[in-house]
Order: C-alpha cells, then structure tokens, then sequence
C-alpha cells in the first residue's frame, strides 16, 4: 500500500482526522505511574503511560505521533519501539508519524531514513528543508513511507526566517512550492502547517490543493480549530491531520478517562466543522456555475 | 570554563583546527573489525572503530565530531556514549560536538539540550535554524555549551533555500546575523559553513570577524583547503574547526596508521596555510594605514 493509501485509509477507518501526540515528559507523567509497583511504571514508565494512551483512543486516532526527543533525551529508545509495536497492535490502520525534524547531507539522511523506517518501523518522519532538495530525497525514496515537510510552523520564532520574502513570496510558500512541484512523484509527501497561522495556511491550501498537512498548535499552543478547518480542509473535507500532544495526553492529570474524553471531543469538533464547511471552489472553475 | 574558552584551549593544547568526525557506516568497517574474534569487533564495532580513531588522533585534534544517525540508525546509542568517554579520557582537552542537527520547538528543544549535554555530555550540538529562535534558544542557554548553527551548508541543495535573497540579503547571511547579533549574548554560538562554498564564506567572515565556524566538506565533498582558509581565517589565524570524517576514517581502509597519517597531513596542510595567511583588515581600518 503506498503511503497516500495508506493515510486515506487510516482517516476513513478511524473517522477522524485526530493525531496524538505522543510527548511523555517524564516529570509530568501521571501520579500513578510514579513509582508505582507495577514493573512498567517502575522500569518502563513511557511505555505504560503510551499504552494508556493508546488503549484510550484507539478507534478514534487517524495517527499516532511520538516525538523523538522526549525518548532519547532519557535513553528511553527501548520504549518508543516498544510503544510503536504496541499502536501496531491496537490500532493496526493508525498512521505512526515520527517526529523526528530530520535533515542532513544525503548519505547521513539515508542514516536517518533507515532509523525512522526500519528500526523504529514508522509510517512517516517529519523532515527540515533548510539543507534543500539532496537532504530530503532519502526520506522520499520509498513509496510506502511517507516525509512530513516543515512548512509554516506553529511556533513563535517561525516568523524570524520562514516569512522571509523573496520575489514576492514568503520562505515557506517557496518550501512547499518546491517540495509540491518537483519533489513529490511518490505522493508521499506533507507539509507541517501550524495552526496558529490560519491565513498562511489558507495560502498554502489554495496553492496546494492536493497536499496534506500535519497541524501542531492547536491546543496548548494557542491554535484555534474553526478557523483551522476553514483555512485548510480540502475539497474532500479531509487533507488535514490535526495534532493535539498536551491537550490530550495531560488531560485530567493523564488518567485513561480523561485522555479518552479529550480525544473524543476533539475529533467530535473536527467532524462538526467538517459538515459545515463549503470545500473551497477549484480556482478554475471560478464564474461557471 | 565557557565554551569560548574551552574552543580557544582545543585549539592551542592540540596546535591544530582539525576537527575528525565520527560517522561509522556499519557497512564501510575497516575489514579487521567486522567479525573478528575480539569481543569489541563482535558486539560493538563502532566503538572499536571509534577506539582506533581516537588513539590514532588524540594529540591532534582540537574536536571530534561524532554524527548520531550512524548510531541511532542501528540503536548504537549505547556505542556513542562509550565513544564520547573514551575520547574525555584519552584527549580531554578536545571538543565533543555532536552533530544531530536538532530543531524543534521550544519545550522540546529542551529535551534535545538534554539529550546532547547530559546524556552524551558533548560539549556543543549542531542546531538547524528554519524554526527561529524559541527553537534555538534552549541550546544556547548554557554558557559551558555550545550551538553550532547550519548557515551555509556544503551539500549541493544547500542552494534550494539558503541562497534566496529577500532586501538584498540571501537566507543564510540573514541567519548569520540574526544569530550573531541577537541570539549570542553567551558568546556559545558558532555556524556552519561549508568549504564548497568559499566565496559565501569570505562574506560571511567579513560580516561576522569575531564568530568561529565550523567547516564541514573538505575532502569526500570536493572543498579546497586552501579556499577555505583564505576564506575563513579570522584576524588571529583561528575561527575554524575544519572537519573530515570520510576522509580521515577510511584512510587506508580504515587502518590505524593510515588514520593517522591522513590526520597528520590535515593539521599540517592547515597550519601551513596558517602560517601563510596575511589575516584580513578590520573594515574601519581601511585607509588609516
């Protein structure tokens, strides 16, 4: 299955269009896994607070993504391949998204490509494209996997070069441009678009019809969701994956009830605003109907 | 000891600017350490190869420059921590720079400072700028550590992005003095450059006298030695670490007499051009003379 079947099929399942962010900060796990007498909260505690996770929301999550750093920042890889077979086996039509921001020359990019793809046997890697077109190939190469390109990201400090302009377009209008046009042959491609820039991501669907994006920001970071969904649901009313991390695994201080409820209310909203949005109109067809 | 004094003591305990980079590819092993009988070759071949770098190089180099997807593509972490001791013990005065290319946004920017100073110690971690700076600020916070910024890359796409221009200024000069002026309060901050590129080089030099480089592509990537420093030099006949990886390590086929004797070569073709260097005029000098 390629990995634009593969992402179709994970939304369709699931009914959502809900990523999870899989973000353990090991100082704010749940109480409960603190210490606690079972042998995963003493010696594995973001396996078994990633298994709560996922036991509480597997049939409603379109993809599950761990971020990189909350593991190796603790030496905790064990358990991110641990949590990764675990989604496997819950949540067997789930897209796992490793976010990861990788990049680098084109030998050691293919280093990372087998570390995303192979050891840890992820669906997708988040990539940077500062270092152009040869650092972000090897992650491209595979039909079946899929490179989320950052774009418009969701944080403060985007603004500084992203929004740069060059003959008239921003950074990352020239990022998604050329990752669109010449980078894509496999349709594996997204872009990371933040929600807390809904106007630059009207930009980029406009521009972009046919591209999914990976949305951060919704939730802790300040994004709003309506106006996410206007701005960049496609014409199918899908093309969006909406990341929620802090907003669902944190909830109700991380007890399996609350994190379920979280996620249910998010993708309950993202289903209402899907039914009442108006796909936008295809460019060409403007004045013939 | 800040990290500007442990760059500047590098480079006069060890009299050189190399900086050797470990990038074992399990695949391109000397043929002496792929099955052989010690246990070392049998269950831990990047650290042996590593072993053998370090004792070939250790009065020469001022740093080594281990490059993480070669370890986490193979779940070698364990390897890279042993590797980062062996060189604390045989060559402590020599830097640690781990090049990981980190990025992400602020709360998990964090978690990869902590990856790359206290689960590894290195002493610097190479950063990607494309998020700006709540990405970049974390990595920075430590006097005693430092970032090393991507500015101008030596990899052929580096071209795709960096090179565009918006006021007059192309990305990468745009990020060299956002970087110089606003985000190095620490005096920690250093940029890549490649040698591909000298005549971005000599800008970027005229621009920011007082920053140190890191110069990758000498060697395996077609960089000129002799460009480079003509290039890069700053007033004191320093700010550089000149990296090889490929082609110091595989000198030879990877023997420890080969690795030594490219290594040699290296810190003497440089200290030659050194010695050979007229060091450029401070811009408000000019005509006073």
């Amino acid at each position: 299955m390629t990995f634009a079947e593969r992402l179709s099929r994970a939304q369709h399942l699931s009914g959502s269009l809900v990523c999870v962010g899989l973000d353990p900060d090991p100082a704010k796990l749940p109480k409960d896994l603190k210490g606690a007498p079972d042998r995963f909260a003493d010696s594995l505690p973001l396996y078994a607070f990633n298994r709560r996770i996922v036991d509480a929301t597997a049939d409603i999550a379109a993809a599950y993504k761990p971020q990189i750093a909350f593991y190796s920042a603790v030496g905790a890889e064990d358990q991110l391949v641990a949590s990764i077979r675990y989604i496997r086996e819950r949540a067997p039509a789930a897209l796992v998204i490793l976010d990861a921001k990788r990049n680098d020359i084109g030998n050691t990019a293919e280093a990372y490509a087998r570390e995303a793809f192979d050891r840890y046997g992820a669906d997708a890697v988040t990539v940077n494209p500062y270092m152009g077109e040869d650092s972000v190939r090897p992650f491209l190469a595979r039909p079946e996997h899929g490179a989320i390109l950052l774009c418009r990201t969701s944080n403060p400090g985007a603004k500084d070069f992203q929004d740069l302009s060059s003959d008239g377009l921003p950074l990352y209008r020239r990022v998604a441009e050329r990752a669109a046009q010449h980078w894509n042959q496999n349709r594996n491609l997204m872009l990371v678009v933040g929600a807390t820039y809904p106007r630059e991501m009207a930009e980029l669907r406009q521009a972009h019809p046919e591209v999914s994006f990976l949305v951060p920001g919704i939730g802790a970071q300040g994004g709003d969701l309506d106006a996410t969904l206007e701005a960049g649901l496609d014409a199918h009313g899908a093309g969006l994956l909406i990341n929620s991390s802090r907003g669902i695994i944190y909830a109700g201080g991380g007890s399996a009830a609350a994190i379920r409820a979280a996620a249910v209310e998010l993708a309950a909203a993202i289903n209402r605003g899907r039914a009442a949005h108006t796909p936008p109109q295809p460019a060409q067809a403007a004045g013939t109907v």
